[in-house]
């Protein structure tokens, strides 16, 4: 079977968790909107008057499932690939660590929009600065401090032991996203989370997701997406 | 089995949306920050440095299974209490919707701390201001034009079907939740979704949720928790 991946073709935003999975499972996927016509066919499901849309993209088409939200398609990979848990209490877990990470990717998103999505970045500078002051001072140490702390008890490669699951990769793009948006404020805070840094290089150097960055496939970070670098918000 | 549910003692917030399905259950459950010496039990289980400690609350105990995440406790009630379909397409679609009212609990909270939560509202009046109206202008009228139009579209009681889930639940805690903080807003936007106001009403009179709601285990709402009402950003 060929998944159909639905996301904005132009940033990795929230697919880049998905893409990630499928590429690190070499499964057969096909990033549709980044295709001819296929940004008319995300919009179309997403405006489908009958049975149950999903609410915004990614989505993921998997045979006859059309499967919304990141970490629920991921919940879904994960068990099919290899990259979860097999016991219930495995996955569950792995959902509950997922979970906490789209929590914190949101939280990434209102640095530069703490006003609204709707309005520019340009509008809302000032709340901004301050949200994204609170962000590195509150929550970074919070969220990667917790991540850190499981690393550290786990004492294995991955998050949940030998074998790598999504959660590592989704952690490994978080890395790499506070580099790109806040290359200043990351640079110091890294020396706090030598654990995650060491996760992020493993998973960057595990051979499918290696190939997978090098490849075209993989979306450079830019300004229209979650990670965005906007000096006045980087110290 | 008894469940133990641990959650924050003064408010409904995240914890209300697996209360909820508890007591749709007829579950037998704890709700053990309320009792004496319970929340030092819970800030021990997050301090815990083994294992995989959850993040933060809500988080349920059942046997041995720590589970974290609001979603993610649903997804395992839903399924052993008749609140989810028994499919796994149907749990699948259910965790999607679930998640989506998630996303929107979280830009709930925004609306009065766009900033950070370890300020006060006060302090972030202003932007508050400013996030509350385009909450009302953009979001409200998404998330929540999203859930009619799957209502309209299932022309069933309940959001999949015939049979009442937990996301139905949540749907109800929404409408309850933005009535009693943006009562004015709420009182003219309900005019759009006739549909999830009908939910609303068919869940407030279910037996058991009726009990509950009634009962001194529904913690009122107040200005502590998720849902609260401050006249400058009602309109």
């Amino acid at each position: 079977m060929r998944y159909e991946l639905y996301y904005w073709p132009m940033i990795q935003g929230r697919g880049e968790y998905v893409r990630l999975a499928l590429e690190e499972a070499k499964a057969d996927y096909v990033d549709v909107a980044r295709g001819k016509a296929g940004m008319g066919a995300m919009i179309k499901m997403l405006d489908a008057n009958k049975g149950l849309p999903p609410f915004a993209p990614p989505f993921l088409k998997a045979g006859t499932l059309v499967i919304g939200q990141t970490a629920n398609i991921l919940f879904y990979l994960g068990a099919r690939h290899g990259l979860a848990p097999k016991t219930e209490a495995g996955r569950l877990k792995l959902n509950d660590l997922q979970l906490t990470i789209a929590d914190f990717v949101m939280e990434v998103h209102d640095t530069h929009h703490p006003i609204g999505t709707s309005l520019y970045y340009e509008d809302q500078k000032g709340p901004a600065k301050l949200r994204t002051a609170e962000f590195w001072k509150e929550r970074v140490p919070k969220f990667l401090g917790y991540f850190e702390r499981l690393l550290q008890a786990s004492g294995s490669a991955y998050i949940t032991g030998r074998k790598v699951t999504y959660v590592d990769l989704s952690l490994f793009q978080i890395v790499e996203g506070l580099r790109y948006a806040f290359p200043k404020r990351m640079k110091t805070f890294e020396r706090d989370i030598p654990m995650l840094i060491d996760l992020r290089d493993r998973v960057a150097e595990r051979p499918n997701i290696k190939a997978y960055l090098a490849s075209d496939r993989r979306i450079p970070f830019n300004e229209e997406g979650i990670f965005r670098r906007y000096k006045a918000l980087d110290k």
